[in-house]
Protein backbone atom coordinates (compact mmCIF):
# COMPACT_ATOMS: atom_id res chain seq x y z
CA UNK A 1 0.00 0.00 0.00
CA UNK A 2 2.89 2.30 0.49
CA UNK A 3 4.17 2.18 -2.96
CA UNK A 4 0.50 3.27 -3.60
CA UNK A 5 0.61 5.88 -1.66
CA UNK A 6 3.99 6.95 -3.49
CA UNK A 7 2.12 6.66 -6.74
CA UNK A 8 -0.34 8.76 -5.94
CA UNK A 9 2.14 11.55 -4.09
CA UNK A 10 3.52 11.96 -7.41
CA UNK A 11 0.83 11.97 -9.58
CA UNK A 12 -0.98 14.74 -7.45
CA UNK A 13 2.54 16.65 -7.74
CA UNK A 14 2.38 16.34 -11.62
CA UNK A 15 -1.45 17.67 -11.57
CA UNK A 16 -0.68 20.30 -9.09
CA UNK A 17 2.24 21.32 -10.57
CA UNK A 18 0.01 21.34 -14.59
CA UNK A 19 -2.90 23.23 -12.82
CA UNK A 20 0.13 26.23 -11.53
CA UNK A 21 1.08 26.19 -14.99
CA UNK A 22 -2.96 26.59 -16.56
CA UNK A 23 -4.23 28.75 -14.47
CA UNK A 24 -3.75 32.41 -14.42
CA UNK A 25 -1.52 33.54 -11.59
CA UNK A 26 -2.82 35.78 -8.14
CA UNK A 27 -0.67 38.51 -9.73
CA UNK A 28 -2.58 39.23 -13.07
CA UNK A 29 -5.44 41.84 -13.08
CA UNK A 30 -8.26 42.09 -11.18
CA UNK A 31 -5.93 39.91 -8.89
CA UNK A 32 -8.90 39.20 -6.46
CA UNK A 33 -10.35 36.84 -9.03
CA UNK A 34 -7.11 34.79 -9.46
CA UNK A 35 -6.95 34.59 -6.14
CA UNK A 36 -10.16 33.64 -5.18
CA UNK A 37 -9.85 30.71 -8.53
CA UNK A 38 -6.55 29.59 -6.83
CA UNK A 39 -7.61 29.36 -3.29
CA UNK A 40 -9.93 25.85 -4.14
CA UNK A 41 -7.77 24.81 -6.45
CA UNK A 42 -4.64 24.35 -4.30
CA UNK A 43 -6.56 23.77 -0.87
CA UNK A 44 -5.27 20.10 -0.86
CA UNK A 45 -7.90 18.03 -3.25
CA UNK A 46 -6.82 14.43 -3.37
CA UNK A 47 -7.06 14.91 -7.03
CA UNK A 48 -9.22 11.23 -7.95
CA UNK A 49 -10.55 12.89 -11.04
CA UNK A 50 -6.85 13.61 -12.72
CA UNK A 51 -5.28 10.73 -11.05
CA UNK A 52 -8.08 8.54 -12.71
CA UNK A 53 -7.60 10.13 -15.88
CA UNK A 54 -3.38 9.72 -16.02
CA UNK A 55 -4.49 5.71 -14.95
CA UNK A 56 -7.08 5.05 -17.69
CA UNK A 57 -4.50 6.74 -20.48
CA UNK A 58 -1.47 4.71 -18.57
CA UNK A 59 -4.16 1.36 -19.36
CA UNK A 60 -4.76 2.23 -22.83
CA UNK A 61 -1.10 2.86 -23.13
CA UNK A 62 -0.97 6.45 -23.69
CA UNK A 63 1.52 8.62 -21.95
CA UNK A 64 0.64 10.93 -19.19
CA UNK A 65 1.70 14.49 -21.19
CA UNK A 66 -1.31 13.91 -23.30
CA UNK A 67 -3.64 13.15 -20.35
CA UNK A 68 -2.50 15.86 -18.43
CA UNK A 69 -5.37 18.73 -19.72
CA UNK A 70 -8.22 16.39 -19.44
CA UNK A 71 -6.94 15.60 -16.29
CA UNK A 72 -6.62 18.77 -14.77
CA UNK A 73 -10.02 20.35 -17.29
CA UNK A 74 -12.02 17.35 -14.83
CA UNK A 75 -10.46 18.42 -12.02
CA UNK A 76 -11.42 22.23 -12.06
CA UNK A 77 -14.98 21.19 -13.35
CA UNK A 78 -15.15 19.37 -9.89
CA UNK A 79 -13.43 21.79 -8.16
CA UNK A 80 -16.17 25.03 -9.46
CA UNK A 81 -18.70 22.71 -8.37
CA UNK A 82 -17.83 22.47 -4.83
CA UNK A 83 -17.27 26.34 -5.05
CA UNK A 84 -20.49 26.78 -5.63
CA UNK A 85 -22.28 23.86 -4.35
CA UNK A 86 -20.65 25.33 -0.80
CA UNK A 87 -22.17 28.62 -1.69
CA UNK A 88 -24.67 30.12 1.37
CA UNK A 89 -27.62 29.92 -0.69
CA UNK A 90 -26.75 26.07 -1.57
CA UNK A 91 -25.16 23.75 0.76
CA UNK A 92 -24.00 27.18 2.91
CA UNK A 93 -20.65 25.40 4.09
CA UNK A 94 -17.84 26.72 5.56
CA UNK A 95 -15.21 24.49 5.34
CA UNK A 96 -13.70 22.52 2.29
CA UNK A 97 -10.43 20.29 1.95
CA UNK A 98 -9.98 21.34 5.36
CA UNK A 99 -9.80 25.19 4.63
CA UNK A 100 -12.64 28.16 4.96
CA UNK A 101 -14.66 28.25 1.52
CA UNK A 102 -14.09 30.27 -0.75
CA UNK A 103 -17.20 32.48 0.14
CA UNK A 104 -15.99 33.12 3.60
CA UNK A 105 -12.46 34.15 2.73
CA UNK A 106 -13.89 36.80 -0.71
CA UNK A 107 -17.37 37.13 -0.45
CA UNK A 108 -20.30 35.50 -2.38
CA UNK A 109 -20.15 37.46 -5.02
CA UNK A 110 -16.49 36.62 -5.72
CA UNK A 111 -17.01 33.18 -4.91
CA UNK A 112 -19.80 32.62 -7.87
CA UNK A 113 -17.48 34.56 -10.35
CA UNK A 114 -14.23 32.75 -9.27
CA UNK A 115 -16.39 29.21 -9.57
CA UNK A 116 -17.42 30.69 -13.18
CA UNK A 117 -14.01 31.57 -14.15
CA UNK A 118 -13.08 27.74 -13.34
CA UNK A 119 -15.36 26.41 -15.23
CA UNK A 120 -14.57 28.55 -18.16
CA UNK A 121 -10.83 27.68 -17.70
CA UNK A 122 -11.81 23.82 -17.98
CA UNK A 123 -12.82 24.31 -21.19
CA UNK A 124 -9.57 26.27 -21.96
CA UNK A 125 -7.65 23.38 -21.02
CA UNK A 126 -9.70 20.63 -22.01
CA UNK A 127 -9.40 22.17 -25.96
CA UNK A 128 -5.54 21.59 -25.25
CA UNK A 129 -5.94 17.67 -25.12
CA UNK A 130 -3.75 16.47 -28.52
CA UNK A 131 -5.60 14.97 -31.21
CA UNK A 132 -5.15 11.21 -32.08
CA UNK A 133 -6.54 8.86 -35.45
CA UNK A 134 -9.47 8.12 -33.12
CA UNK A 135 -10.61 11.90 -31.53
CA UNK A 136 -10.69 15.14 -32.10
CA UNK A 137 -10.82 18.62 -30.04
CA UNK A 138 -14.35 18.04 -30.80
CA UNK A 139 -15.16 14.55 -28.95
CA UNK A 140 -12.72 16.12 -25.82
CA UNK A 141 -15.03 19.38 -25.43
CA UNK A 142 -18.00 17.50 -25.96
CA UNK A 143 -17.47 14.60 -23.67
CA UNK A 144 -16.24 17.16 -20.89
CA UNK A 145 -19.82 19.39 -21.65
CA UNK A 146 -21.88 16.45 -21.43
CA UNK A 147 -20.46 15.50 -17.59
CA UNK A 148 -20.59 18.64 -16.89
CA UNK A 149 -24.17 19.81 -17.78
CA UNK A 150 -27.72 20.01 -16.61
CA UNK A 151 -28.75 16.07 -16.75
CA UNK A 152 -25.42 14.74 -15.24
CA UNK A 153 -23.43 17.14 -12.99
CA UNK A 154 -25.80 20.12 -12.65
CA UNK A 155 -28.72 18.24 -12.88
CA UNK A 156 -27.47 15.83 -9.76
CA UNK A 157 -26.89 19.19 -7.74
CA UNK A 158 -30.22 19.95 -8.64
CA UNK A 159 -32.14 16.39 -7.76
CA UNK A 160 -29.91 16.84 -4.21
CA UNK A 161 -31.45 20.14 -3.25
CA UNK A 162 -34.94 18.90 -4.42
CA UNK A 163 -34.81 15.61 -2.41
CA UNK A 164 -33.56 17.24 0.87
CA UNK A 165 -35.88 16.07 3.49
CA UNK A 166 -37.86 13.64 1.14
CA UNK A 167 -38.35 10.32 1.80
CA UNK A 168 -36.27 8.87 -1.92
CA UNK A 169 -35.92 5.29 -2.87
CA UNK A 170 -32.98 3.40 -3.70
CA UNK A 171 -33.59 3.69 -7.27
CA UNK A 172 -33.66 7.53 -7.23
CA UNK A 173 -30.85 7.89 -5.06
CA UNK A 174 -28.86 5.69 -7.20
CA UNK A 175 -29.90 8.60 -10.51
CA UNK A 176 -28.74 11.23 -8.39
CA UNK A 177 -25.22 10.11 -7.37
CA UNK A 178 -25.14 8.65 -11.31
CA UNK A 179 -25.65 12.02 -12.30
CA UNK A 180 -23.62 14.19 -9.69
CA UNK A 181 -20.39 11.92 -8.99
CA UNK A 182 -20.24 8.87 -11.49
CA UNK A 183 -20.58 10.66 -14.68
CA UNK A 184 -17.65 13.10 -14.06
CA UNK A 185 -15.78 10.35 -12.63
CA UNK A 186 -16.67 8.17 -15.51
CA UNK A 187 -15.92 11.11 -18.36
CA UNK A 188 -12.46 11.74 -16.34
CA UNK A 189 -11.74 7.65 -17.02
CA UNK A 190 -12.35 8.00 -20.87
CA UNK A 191 -11.46 11.46 -21.66
CA UNK A 192 -7.37 9.39 -20.55
CA UNK A 193 -8.65 6.72 -22.77
CA UNK A 194 -9.62 9.08 -25.61
CA UNK A 195 -6.56 11.38 -24.93
CA UNK A 196 -4.53 7.31 -25.56
CA UNK A 197 -6.01 6.66 -28.78
CA UNK A 198 -8.29 3.98 -26.75
CA UNK A 199 -10.01 1.34 -29.13
CA UNK A 200 -14.04 1.84 -28.86
CA UNK A 201 -14.38 -1.48 -27.11
CA UNK A 202 -11.46 0.01 -24.42
CA UNK A 203 -13.66 3.20 -24.16
CA UNK A 204 -16.94 1.20 -22.71
CA UNK A 205 -14.88 -0.81 -20.63
CA UNK A 206 -13.62 2.49 -19.06
CA UNK A 207 -16.85 3.48 -18.91
CA UNK A 208 -18.53 0.14 -16.97
CA UNK A 209 -15.43 0.52 -14.63
CA UNK A 210 -15.96 4.27 -13.81
CA UNK A 211 -19.62 4.11 -13.41
CA UNK A 212 -19.34 1.27 -10.49
CA UNK A 213 -16.33 2.99 -9.26
CA UNK A 214 -18.39 6.43 -9.07
CA UNK A 215 -21.25 4.79 -6.94
CA UNK A 216 -18.81 2.82 -4.91
CA UNK A 217 -17.32 6.09 -4.10
CA UNK A 218 -19.97 8.28 -3.36
CA UNK A 219 -21.97 5.13 -1.02
CA UNK A 220 -18.67 5.07 0.81
CA UNK A 221 -18.48 9.36 1.35
CA UNK A 222 -21.97 8.62 2.29
CA UNK A 223 -20.50 6.58 5.15
CA UNK A 224 -17.88 8.15 5.77
CA UNK A 225 -19.91 11.62 6.18
CA UNK A 226 -21.88 9.34 9.45
CA UNK A 227 -18.38 7.82 10.73
CA UNK A 228 -15.97 10.23 10.23
CA UNK A 229 -15.06 13.60 12.17
CA UNK A 230 -15.08 16.87 10.67
CA UNK A 231 -11.05 16.88 11.30
CA UNK A 232 -10.47 13.85 8.99
CA UNK A 233 -12.90 14.63 6.36
CA UNK A 234 -11.48 17.99 5.99
CA UNK A 235 -15.38 19.10 5.35
CA UNK A 236 -18.51 19.36 8.02
CA UNK A 237 -19.23 15.64 9.34
CA UNK A 238 -22.39 14.65 9.78
CA UNK A 239 -24.22 17.33 7.45
CA UNK A 240 -26.30 15.37 5.30
CA UNK A 241 -28.27 14.05 8.25
CA UNK A 242 -28.40 18.11 9.50
CA UNK A 243 -30.18 18.59 6.36
CA UNK A 244 -32.13 15.51 5.96
CA UNK A 245 -30.20 14.49 2.57
CA UNK A 246 -31.45 10.82 1.35
CA UNK A 247 -28.25 8.68 1.65
CA UNK A 248 -27.35 5.03 1.76
CA UNK A 249 -26.84 4.46 5.54
CA UNK A 250 -30.42 6.54 5.61
CA UNK A 251 -32.01 4.29 3.56
CA UNK A 252 -30.28 0.88 3.70
CA UNK A 253 -28.66 1.02 7.06
CA UNK A 254 -24.77 1.31 7.57
CA UNK A 255 -23.94 -2.70 6.86
CA UNK A 256 -25.84 -2.76 3.96
CA UNK A 257 -24.14 0.09 3.03
CA UNK A 258 -20.65 -1.34 3.52
CA UNK A 259 -22.03 -4.71 1.23
CA UNK A 260 -23.16 -1.81 -1.06
CA UNK A 261 -19.93 -0.58 -1.78
CA UNK A 262 -17.54 -3.63 -1.59
CA UNK A 263 -20.22 -5.51 -4.33
CA UNK A 264 -20.20 -2.21 -6.43
CA UNK A 265 -16.06 -2.16 -6.13
CA UNK A 266 -16.32 -5.77 -7.60
CA UNK A 267 -18.57 -4.70 -10.70
CA UNK A 268 -16.06 -1.78 -11.36
CA UNK A 269 -12.76 -4.58 -11.18
CA UNK A 270 -14.89 -7.12 -13.46
CA UNK A 271 -14.77 -4.17 -16.21
CA UNK A 272 -10.94 -3.77 -16.02
CA UNK A 273 -10.43 -7.36 -16.79
CA UNK A 274 -10.19 -6.67 -20.90
CA UNK A 275 -7.20 -4.36 -19.94
CA UNK A 276 -4.92 -7.01 -17.89
CA UNK A 277 -1.42 -5.99 -16.24
CA UNK A 278 -1.72 -2.19 -17.55
CA UNK A 279 -4.81 -1.69 -15.13
CA UNK A 280 -2.94 -2.70 -12.55
CA UNK A 281 -2.86 1.18 -10.99
CA UNK A 282 -6.73 1.40 -11.86
CA UNK A 283 -7.61 -1.79 -9.97
CA UNK A 284 -5.52 -0.49 -6.74
CA UNK A 285 -7.12 2.95 -6.69
CA UNK A 286 -10.39 0.80 -6.77
CA UNK A 287 -9.34 -0.95 -3.30
CA UNK A 288 -7.64 1.73 -1.78
CA UNK A 289 -11.10 4.03 -2.49
CA UNK A 290 -12.94 1.48 -0.40
CA UNK A 291 -10.19 0.98 2.31
CA UNK A 292 -10.19 4.79 2.56
CA UNK A 293 -11.51 6.27 5.59
CA UNK A 294 -10.99 10.03 4.60
CA UNK B 1 -33.94 51.67 -41.35
CA UNK B 2 -37.25 49.26 -41.51
CA UNK B 3 -35.47 47.22 -44.28
CA UNK B 4 -32.72 46.74 -41.02
CA UNK B 5 -35.34 46.24 -38.66
CA UNK B 6 -36.82 43.00 -40.38
CA UNK B 7 -33.40 41.84 -41.15
CA UNK B 8 -32.84 41.78 -37.60
CA UNK B 9 -36.07 40.15 -36.52
CA UNK B 10 -35.26 37.56 -38.99
CA UNK B 11 -32.11 36.84 -37.43
CA UNK B 12 -33.85 36.99 -34.46
CA UNK B 13 -36.39 34.54 -35.23
CA UNK B 14 -33.35 32.31 -37.05
CA UNK B 15 -31.25 32.44 -33.20
CA UNK B 16 -34.23 31.37 -31.56
CA UNK B 17 -34.89 28.02 -33.50
CA UNK B 18 -31.41 27.24 -33.28
CA UNK B 19 -31.31 27.66 -29.57
CA UNK B 20 -34.62 26.19 -29.14
CA UNK B 21 -32.96 23.40 -30.67
CA UNK B 22 -29.68 23.26 -29.55
CA UNK B 23 -31.35 23.99 -25.22
CA UNK B 24 -32.25 20.81 -23.57
CA UNK B 25 -36.19 20.93 -23.75
CA UNK B 26 -37.86 21.97 -20.41
CA UNK B 27 -39.42 18.61 -19.86
CA UNK B 28 -36.04 16.91 -19.39
CA UNK B 29 -35.43 15.56 -15.91
CA UNK B 30 -34.61 17.40 -13.53
CA UNK B 31 -37.02 19.81 -15.28
CA UNK B 32 -36.29 22.41 -12.98
CA UNK B 33 -32.79 23.26 -13.55
CA UNK B 34 -34.49 23.23 -17.59
CA UNK B 35 -37.12 25.63 -17.01
CA UNK B 36 -34.42 28.31 -15.59
CA UNK B 37 -32.35 27.84 -17.84
CA UNK B 38 -34.75 28.56 -20.54
CA UNK B 39 -36.23 31.64 -18.58
CA UNK B 40 -33.47 33.86 -19.30
CA UNK B 41 -32.32 32.66 -23.05
CA UNK B 42 -36.09 32.81 -23.62
CA UNK B 43 -36.71 36.22 -22.09
CA UNK B 44 -36.78 38.40 -25.02
CA UNK B 45 -32.99 39.33 -25.86
CA UNK B 46 -31.80 41.66 -29.09
CA UNK B 47 -29.61 38.97 -29.89
CA UNK B 48 -27.27 41.26 -30.64
CA UNK B 49 -23.81 38.92 -30.21
CA UNK B 50 -24.95 36.44 -32.75
CA UNK B 51 -26.52 38.36 -35.21
CA UNK B 52 -22.41 40.69 -35.13
CA UNK B 53 -21.72 37.02 -35.49
CA UNK B 54 -23.65 35.93 -38.46
CA UNK B 55 -23.52 39.36 -39.92
CA UNK B 56 -19.70 39.07 -39.76
CA UNK B 57 -19.61 35.91 -41.24
CA UNK B 58 -21.62 37.50 -44.20
CA UNK B 59 -18.91 39.75 -44.64
CA UNK B 60 -16.36 37.16 -44.77
CA UNK B 61 -17.95 35.26 -47.59
CA UNK B 62 -19.00 32.52 -45.29
CA UNK B 63 -22.84 30.82 -44.46
CA UNK B 64 -25.38 31.80 -42.06
CA UNK B 65 -25.57 27.53 -41.52
CA UNK B 66 -22.03 27.45 -40.17
CA UNK B 67 -21.88 30.21 -37.87
CA UNK B 68 -25.10 29.59 -36.09
CA UNK B 69 -23.14 27.10 -33.30
CA UNK B 70 -21.06 30.19 -32.66
CA UNK B 71 -23.97 32.79 -32.55
CA UNK B 72 -25.57 30.40 -30.11
CA UNK B 73 -23.00 30.00 -28.06
CA UNK B 74 -22.00 33.84 -27.70
CA UNK B 75 -25.69 34.81 -26.72
CA UNK B 76 -25.20 31.93 -23.63
CA UNK B 77 -22.30 33.40 -22.48
CA UNK B 78 -23.90 36.30 -22.56
CA UNK B 79 -27.33 35.05 -21.07
CA UNK B 80 -25.46 32.81 -18.14
CA UNK B 81 -23.84 36.52 -17.18
CA UNK B 82 -26.46 38.08 -16.40
CA UNK B 83 -28.42 35.12 -14.46
CA UNK B 84 -25.31 35.63 -12.27
CA UNK B 85 -24.69 39.18 -12.40
CA UNK B 86 -28.61 39.52 -11.41
CA UNK B 87 -28.06 37.57 -8.39
CA UNK B 88 -28.29 39.23 -4.36
CA UNK B 89 -25.11 38.45 -3.82
CA UNK B 90 -23.92 40.40 -7.09
CA UNK B 91 -26.51 43.49 -8.36
CA UNK B 92 -29.25 42.20 -6.65
CA UNK B 93 -31.99 42.98 -9.81
CA UNK B 94 -35.15 41.30 -10.16
CA UNK B 95 -35.74 42.89 -13.82
CA UNK B 96 -34.38 41.87 -17.26
CA UNK B 97 -35.09 41.83 -20.53
CA UNK B 98 -38.77 42.97 -19.15
CA UNK B 99 -38.96 39.89 -17.05
CA UNK B 100 -38.22 38.57 -13.44
CA UNK B 101 -35.16 37.40 -13.16
CA UNK B 102 -34.20 33.84 -12.99
CA UNK B 103 -33.50 34.20 -9.09
CA UNK B 104 -36.75 35.56 -8.34
CA UNK B 105 -39.30 32.86 -10.41
CA UNK B 106 -36.72 29.98 -9.20
CA UNK B 107 -34.76 30.79 -6.18
CA UNK B 108 -31.09 32.08 -5.72
CA UNK B 109 -29.66 28.38 -5.79
CA UNK B 110 -31.63 27.07 -9.14
CA UNK B 111 -30.21 30.43 -10.64
CA UNK B 112 -26.64 29.53 -9.53
CA UNK B 113 -27.16 26.65 -11.41
CA UNK B 114 -29.10 27.59 -13.96
CA UNK B 115 -26.40 30.24 -15.02
CA UNK B 116 -23.67 27.31 -14.63
CA UNK B 117 -25.71 24.74 -17.26
CA UNK B 118 -25.74 27.96 -19.76
CA UNK B 119 -22.30 28.51 -19.06
CA UNK B 120 -21.38 25.15 -20.12
CA UNK B 121 -23.67 24.30 -22.76
CA UNK B 122 -22.42 27.12 -24.62
CA UNK B 123 -19.26 25.30 -24.66
CA UNK B 124 -21.07 22.38 -25.78
CA UNK B 125 -22.52 23.94 -28.45
CA UNK B 126 -19.15 25.95 -30.05
CA UNK B 127 -17.72 22.63 -30.20
CA UNK B 128 -20.44 22.20 -33.36
CA UNK B 129 -18.89 24.95 -35.57
CA UNK B 130 -17.84 23.15 -38.55
CA UNK B 131 -14.07 23.15 -39.27
CA UNK B 132 -12.69 25.03 -42.35
CA UNK B 133 -8.96 25.56 -43.91
CA UNK B 134 -7.71 27.69 -41.22
CA UNK B 135 -9.78 27.21 -38.29
CA UNK B 136 -10.13 24.07 -35.80
CA UNK B 137 -12.61 23.08 -33.15
CA UNK B 138 -9.43 23.90 -30.97
CA UNK B 139 -9.57 27.91 -31.99
CA UNK B 140 -13.36 27.99 -32.21
CA UNK B 141 -13.25 26.97 -28.28
CA UNK B 142 -9.72 29.06 -27.36
CA UNK B 143 -11.27 32.17 -28.67
CA UNK B 144 -14.91 31.62 -26.63
CA UNK B 145 -12.95 30.77 -23.12
CA UNK B 146 -11.04 34.08 -23.83
CA UNK B 147 -13.87 36.40 -24.24
CA UNK B 148 -15.79 34.59 -21.24
CA UNK B 149 -12.45 33.95 -19.03
CA UNK B 150 -11.26 36.17 -15.76
CA UNK B 151 -9.61 38.70 -17.35
CA UNK B 152 -12.63 39.22 -20.06
CA UNK B 153 -16.15 39.24 -19.18
CA UNK B 154 -15.45 37.95 -15.41
CA UNK B 155 -12.77 40.27 -14.80
CA UNK B 156 -14.67 43.06 -15.72
CA UNK B 157 -17.47 42.25 -13.67
CA UNK B 158 -14.91 41.58 -10.60
CA UNK B 159 -13.71 45.36 -11.56
CA UNK B 160 -16.83 46.68 -11.67
CA UNK B 161 -17.92 45.46 -7.92
CA UNK B 162 -14.64 46.36 -7.01
CA UNK B 163 -15.16 49.78 -8.69
CA UNK B 164 -18.74 50.79 -7.12
CA UNK B 165 -18.59 53.90 -5.19
CA UNK B 166 -14.78 54.76 -6.38
CA UNK B 167 -13.95 57.59 -8.33
CA UNK B 168 -12.65 56.31 -11.70
CA UNK B 169 -10.55 57.76 -14.12
CA UNK B 170 -11.41 57.44 -17.93
CA UNK B 171 -8.83 54.94 -18.64
CA UNK B 172 -9.88 52.31 -15.79
CA UNK B 173 -13.64 52.60 -17.06
CA UNK B 174 -12.89 52.00 -20.24
CA UNK B 175 -10.47 48.84 -19.22
CA UNK B 176 -13.73 47.55 -17.62
CA UNK B 177 -15.69 47.97 -20.33
CA UNK B 178 -13.38 46.61 -22.37
CA UNK B 179 -13.18 43.29 -20.61
CA UNK B 180 -17.04 43.11 -19.44
CA UNK B 181 -18.71 44.10 -23.28
CA UNK B 182 -15.94 44.48 -26.02
CA UNK B 183 -14.36 41.48 -25.37
CA UNK B 184 -17.37 39.18 -26.33
CA UNK B 185 -18.74 41.53 -28.45
CA UNK B 186 -15.46 41.30 -30.55
CA UNK B 187 -15.11 37.69 -29.92
CA UNK B 188 -18.76 37.31 -31.16
CA UNK B 189 -17.21 38.90 -34.68
CA UNK B 190 -14.48 36.88 -34.77
CA UNK B 191 -16.13 33.82 -34.42
CA UNK B 192 -18.87 34.50 -37.31
CA UNK B 193 -15.17 35.10 -39.50
CA UNK B 194 -13.41 31.95 -38.51
CA UNK B 195 -16.80 29.73 -39.32
CA UNK B 196 -16.12 31.73 -42.79
CA UNK B 197 -12.42 30.90 -43.08
CA UNK B 198 -11.74 34.44 -43.05
CA UNK B 199 -8.03 35.38 -43.55
CA UNK B 200 -5.95 36.67 -40.88
CA UNK B 201 -6.18 41.00 -41.82
CA UNK B 202 -10.26 40.01 -42.11
CA UNK B 203 -10.37 38.77 -38.90
CA UNK B 204 -7.89 42.06 -37.10
CA UNK B 205 -10.59 44.20 -39.28
CA UNK B 206 -13.27 42.31 -37.32
CA UNK B 207 -11.28 42.74 -33.92
CA UNK B 208 -10.75 46.63 -34.67
CA UNK B 209 -14.17 46.92 -35.45
CA UNK B 210 -15.30 44.84 -32.11
CA UNK B 211 -13.55 46.92 -29.96
CA UNK B 212 -14.60 50.26 -31.02
CA UNK B 213 -17.98 49.31 -31.08
CA UNK B 214 -17.81 47.46 -28.16
CA UNK B 215 -16.97 50.56 -26.27
CA UNK B 216 -19.49 52.18 -28.04
CA UNK B 217 -22.12 50.02 -26.81
CA UNK B 218 -20.90 50.42 -23.33
CA UNK B 219 -21.34 54.00 -23.34
CA UNK B 220 -24.87 54.76 -24.75
CA UNK B 221 -25.89 51.93 -22.72
CA UNK B 222 -24.74 54.27 -19.55
CA UNK B 223 -26.07 56.86 -21.05
CA UNK B 224 -29.97 54.76 -21.60
CA UNK B 225 -29.40 53.80 -18.21
CA UNK B 226 -29.87 57.73 -17.21
CA UNK B 227 -32.31 58.79 -19.75
CA UNK B 228 -34.56 56.16 -20.01
CA UNK B 229 -37.31 55.01 -18.28
CA UNK B 230 -37.11 51.31 -16.43
CA UNK B 231 -40.19 50.06 -19.12
CA UNK B 232 -38.21 51.16 -21.78
CA UNK B 233 -35.10 49.12 -20.78
CA UNK B 234 -36.80 46.29 -19.27
CA UNK B 235 -34.15 46.69 -16.50
CA UNK B 236 -34.40 48.85 -13.56
CA UNK B 237 -33.38 52.08 -14.95
CA UNK B 238 -31.38 54.69 -12.71
CA UNK B 239 -29.36 51.98 -11.15
CA UNK B 240 -25.80 52.84 -11.80
CA UNK B 241 -26.12 55.82 -10.15
CA UNK B 242 -27.83 53.78 -7.33
CA UNK B 243 -24.80 51.90 -6.29
CA UNK B 244 -22.96 54.84 -7.65
CA UNK B 245 -21.14 52.88 -10.09
CA UNK B 246 -18.70 55.04 -12.73
CA UNK B 247 -19.85 55.72 -15.97
CA UNK B 248 -19.15 57.60 -19.07
CA UNK B 249 -22.17 60.19 -18.29
CA UNK B 250 -20.29 60.04 -14.32
CA UNK B 251 -17.37 61.43 -15.63
CA UNK B 252 -17.61 63.12 -18.90
CA UNK B 253 -21.22 64.47 -18.28
CA UNK B 254 -24.01 63.37 -20.80
CA UNK B 255 -23.25 65.68 -23.86
CA UNK B 256 -19.38 64.47 -23.93
CA UNK B 257 -20.12 60.63 -23.62
CA UNK B 258 -22.70 61.12 -26.54
CA UNK B 259 -19.82 62.92 -28.51
CA UNK B 260 -17.89 59.71 -27.28
CA UNK B 261 -20.59 57.33 -28.65
CA UNK B 262 -20.08 58.84 -31.90
CA UNK B 263 -16.17 58.92 -31.66
CA UNK B 264 -16.07 55.34 -31.07
CA UNK B 265 -19.01 54.33 -33.81
CA UNK B 266 -16.65 56.38 -36.28
CA UNK B 267 -13.76 54.51 -35.55
CA UNK B 268 -15.91 51.42 -35.73
CA UNK B 269 -16.87 51.85 -39.09
CA UNK B 270 -13.31 52.72 -40.25
CA UNK B 271 -12.30 49.24 -40.06
CA UNK B 272 -15.04 48.09 -42.03
CA UNK B 273 -13.89 49.82 -44.98
CA UNK B 274 -11.72 46.49 -46.41
CA UNK B 275 -15.11 44.46 -46.49
CA UNK B 276 -16.53 47.16 -49.47
CA UNK B 277 -20.39 46.37 -49.85
CA UNK B 278 -20.42 43.17 -47.95
CA UNK B 279 -20.08 44.52 -44.57
CA UNK B 280 -22.96 46.32 -45.47
CA UNK B 281 -24.96 44.52 -42.48
CA UNK B 282 -22.28 45.44 -39.94
CA UNK B 283 -22.40 49.00 -40.79
CA UNK B 284 -26.37 49.46 -40.53
CA UNK B 285 -26.47 47.86 -37.20
CA UNK B 286 -23.73 49.73 -35.91
CA UNK B 287 -25.60 52.95 -36.94
CA UNK B 288 -28.81 51.00 -35.16
CA UNK B 289 -26.92 50.71 -31.79
CA UNK B 290 -26.08 54.21 -32.36
CA UNK B 291 -29.68 55.63 -32.38
CA UNK B 292 -30.89 52.92 -30.21
CA UNK B 293 -32.99 54.41 -27.15
CA UNK B 294 -33.36 51.09 -25.46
Amino acid sequence: MSELKAYLREQQRTVDAALQQFLPRSSVRPSTVHRAMRHPVFAGGKRLRPILCLAAAEACGGTREDAIPPACAAELIHTYSLVHDDLPCMDNDDLRRGQPTTHVVFGENVAVLAGDGILTEAFAIIAQTPENKRYRTRDYVTELAFAADSRRLIGGQVMDLEGEGKDLTKAQLVRIHEAKTAALLTSSLRLGGMSANASPSRLQALTDFGRSLGLAFQVIDDILDVTQSTEKLGKTAGKDAEVSKATYPAILGLEKSKQEAHRLTRKALAALQAFGRRANRLDQIAHYLLDRDY
